[in-house]
């Protein structure tokens, strides 16, 4: 099972968003929990669709589902309480089934983390199903322009 | 909107249950975040209920759920990263369409915290709903004998 | 102990920010679950901080912290995934060596949740300490003009 | 940097410990939301040291800390509330300073995730130092006898 897409471009497929460390979000060495960066990747990955005209919830009510199957993280430094940070999200292959995105999570010049993601998709019964060519345009199409570039 | 029921007896309707401060639940100040113990109460009322021979999916599958609709937490002494917490959860009240459980935190003999959390019970649709004298005969009659007194 | 301040304008005690509901912050019942709305009260509380000049750094550096002695929340409509919610913050009360703040969370005209938190003063020796004449001014000062109206 | 040590016994450095999958733990899915297995990892982690005579708490009086540099975690089957979840926690590579920690979690026969975490040792200053050998000694002995072999 391979992508029958032509390559990906990056500069089509990748988007800043910024958010900042939350008090919750640190834990006892003073640093934000290395569980958070997995929930940055995620609201990252939601402003990344929402840039491209899409809300997960458009997807859900046609019964498609993005499941995470894997993830992975490279910690470079600390992110701190209030740190405003930049998180880089690039998609980065696009399959039958699946999808990957990487992250780049920056504070100024500093990279804090790196990291990516792979999801599948799944129907209302947990089972795989193909990314349609609707999804697909989507996803290579780039931002849409009038698209407000600030986070939330 | 008031209970039919005979006054609560604190004896039957008491249970402890322990758990340990996680590593991701402290914040920079060293200390058990304070949204935690919210997850803390949650937790304990899960055993709670779990003594009583009632899981939430049991009630979920009959399309009764339990919706916090108010909580309480006087914070009183911090607690660290892996102190064991002895959570006391009490029924305080049972109305018509909702209960109050009332919760003691301790370590050792210290006071940690102190809440409520009063809960109502809706249906598939969100309505709240008459508690069942089903319901109310299970919340009613203390721990079963031979439920494991230690925690998960 | 009581506050020996004229009583505060809540034209000059009120902000409000914005935050999307995340997907990590939902729960099997699809909404957010009520722990998290402890850390939005909190993020719109350094928000609200951020506004008058001050961040929470800025105190700590001066050996001054601000812990939660007790929180409240009265649940009154689900928030869901990807919601834009609203908080009005405002500095309800004002006493020696604490304050509180109280909390309304909105999604367009809907009132989400309210509530209120209660914040002592305290030394790194986790003390109680007066509010100094110099964090009152802050406090009651209103939002410095020039600060950004947006979040994050 | 490599190890001087012998090959690691799988027998010494394995340990199982239990835990539920809370509420607060889903997310809209109705499944334990991704983040929250790298918090399962680390609680596993703890315990894996208790059973060895260690708590982070020793360590960190000394001046050494344990830094997560890197994770990975492969989502196999949904984990959902209430599950109780079996981690079997093993060290899987003991380097000059930093370790290698694999998990799988399994409910029953069932795999419901696999993953790994890499920790640096840094000092006070969050500089990497040295693993001693008397922390060698207690990564590669194995459980003591004598320790409960149920969580928490």
């Amino acid at each position: 099972v391979t992508s029958t897409l032509a390559p990906l471009d990056p500069a089509k497929t990748t988007t800043v968003t910024t958010l900042r460390v939350r008090f919750a979000e640190t834990d006892l060495m003073g640093i934000a929990h290395h569980a958070s960066y997995l929930v940055y990747f995620e609201a990252a990955r939601v402003e990344w669709l929402r840039r491209r005209g899409v809300t997960y919830a458009d997807w859900a009510h046609k019964g498609i589902h993005v499941a995470v199957v894997e993830v992975n993280v490279r910690y470079k430094a600390p992110a701190r309480f209030d740190d405003l940070l930049a998180i880089e999200t690039a998609l980065a292959e696009l399959r039958a089934v699946s999808m990957r995105f990487v992250y780049v999570i920056r504070r100024g010049d500093t990279i804090v983390a790196e990291g990516m993601t792979r999801l599948g998709c799944i129907d209302d019964e947990q089972k795989l199903v193909h990314i349609t060519d609707a999804m697909r345009e989507v996803l290579v199409a780039g931002e849409q322009t009038g698209t407000p570039t600030a986070s939330p």
